[in-house]
């Protein structure tokens, strides 16, 4: 089909691209009107509205060989929900802008919007709008409204005496990155290290936003600080300190590794320490509350792995000289 | 700076970017927390929620020699404004993603964010949330929230016997675009015609969302169905058209067009009719306004430019034959 105008920002195809791609969603009753007018309609939301965007965009932070199209397409929504877990809201609605290169086809864009969809009725969110541009490389960039509940979990609430706890285990996503991309390799092809491997990987491409623990955690008496995991502990702690205007001490050996991680590394906590991706919640609590007590409010393992402290520096107990250039970053922005 | 983690989705110093192209950002007292967390938290909206994506893509959509970058961070504001308008609601709040490839400065990038900063205050429109990840383009990806009164202007929404209206002129955009692609000269370099290509040029550089005259169409008191002119007169027409299950009647010698498109084009109104960027509004009332009167009501000239009929199809009087691919292409649609 040809072109209307070359003046015009959108083909034709690719109103139908998105037409086709859109076609199957179902949405809840708090959306009035879904794709396909100039915007969505949204019912009032019951509190605050959480606003969010994230982007993933092709060899910079995937490439199409390592995984499916459709755990592709729920990692980039799950990216955003994470945002949304990490402040203790409910995530409601979203809008997805395409940018689709030459030698993408529609079946795998079909496939990637499938993932997305599942992730999404997952997540009782709402797909509302799509938008489709060409580029060169393919990205998805999704934008998401949430409901803030009566507590909102922020990186600026951090007080001296409050425990930093985490969920989950970290660093291995960022393994099953180095595992994609052939940067690392267990040592001995065993069953046990083939299971660690695909373990690590999967952490990588499909990843899980912590909504649940995040709406627990916003709902106790005084809502912590938070942060999802998206860049690395050592970074991401680092926001919470810098917004707070607070420092930290963490127990390095107190830092959650699953079994996988200690298969292929030991005891070396580099990538637990610095490792992006994994998207577990670091939050900082009044102290008092036991680790067994939270796991089972939020559903999750949590483990405590230090507290705050006035100042403005992260003190690490325990770890290694590797990691050194971690903190040295951290101080010179504190 | 180094980067902590090769897993790790953002560089230290995209966040110290992304912090200094938000620092001057001011916000209104609805926004409880802007730019710096994980979800800006915005306050409750007075009415539905209104939602929409849009991207601009450089040599899709923008080629940065053409303007100033300050142009450019406006202009992407803008066509998502214009989504806005087109409902009828007011914008509240936006959250910008960058793409950015290498070879683009800092500099650079902070003039897009302060024509983008100008737009959005003018438009009464908080930057809460800002996001920059590199890529082999520049884009700019942005998500706008707005809220409806109690009129809603809908694509579907358009019956037999409404008048068919488009405020200002068509064709400008689209004329500027080929302009500085040096597709089009104006025949002799006189100063009229100097005068003419610079206007056509600014209508493409520097659109402005319909906004004001959105919202007073949609507080009629049957709101109209409307649309903006993004993709050129019959394909955004057509939307409305398959969207509302019915056919229109345009007359093509009633299309507005600017002096200056004239001075270039004489009578061919090819560009008026399938040309994009405009972002004026088409809408469709119930018969019986006069032009003046609505013209007057929204702030802007406004022309009555054929009606909705029962039907599929578009039927164009008095336009010649270089366009009758456009009606072609539409009736295969509709």
């Amino acid at each position: 089909m040809r072109k209307l105008s070359e003046a015009s920002s959108k083909l034709s195809s690719e109103f139908e691209l998105i037409a086709r791609l859109t076609a199957g969603i179902r949405v809840s009753r708090r959306t009035i009107l879904g794709v396909g007018d100039d915007c969505a309609i949204v019912s009032r939301p019951r509190g605050q509205v959480l606003f969010t965007i994230d982007s993933l965009v092709e060899n910079v932070h995937f490439d199409l060989r390592w995984g499916s199209p459709q755990a592709l397409g729920a990692r980039a929504l799950t990216v955003n929900l994470s945002d949304i877990a990490a402040m203790g809201g409910r995530p409601r609605a979203c809008v997805v802008n395409l940018g689709v290169r030459e030698g993408i086809t529609s079946r795998k864009l079909e496939r990637i919007y499938s993932g997305l969809r599942d992730a999404a009725r997952e997540a009782s969110t709402d797909i509302v709008g799509g938008n489709v541009t060409r580029a060169r490389e393919l990205s998805i960039t999704i934008a998401l409204v949430g409901e803030a509940g009566r507590g909102v979990m922020r990186r600026d609430a951090a007080r001296p005496g409050d425990e930093i706890f985490v969920t989950g285990t970290l660093g291995d996503a960022a393994l099953g990155w180095r595992i994609l991309a052939g940067k690392l390799e267990a040592r001995g092809n065993t069953k046990k290290n083939r299971a660690a491997e695909k373990y690590l990987v999967e952490r990588f491409l499909r990843p899980h936003a912590r909504l649940y623990a995040g709406q627990r955690l916003a709902a106790l008496r005084s809502a912590p600080a938070a942060i999802d995991v998206s860049d690395g502990l050592i970074q991401d702690l680092g926001h919470i300190l810098e917004r707070s205007g607070v420092g930290a001490e963490i127990d390095a050996l107190r830092i959650p590794i699953s079994p996988a991680y200690r298969a292929l590394m030991g005891d070396d906590l580099v990538h637990a320490l610095t490792g992006g991706e994994d998207y577990e919640l670091i939050f900082c609590v009044k102290p008092g509350r036991a680790e067994s007590e939270l796991s089972r409010r939020l559903g999750v393992g949590v483990r405590r792995i230090g507290k705050i402290v006035r100042g403005r520096r992260v003190d690490v107990i325990g770890a290694g000289a590797p990691i050194d250039g971690g903190w040295d970053q951290l101080r010179s922005r504190g």
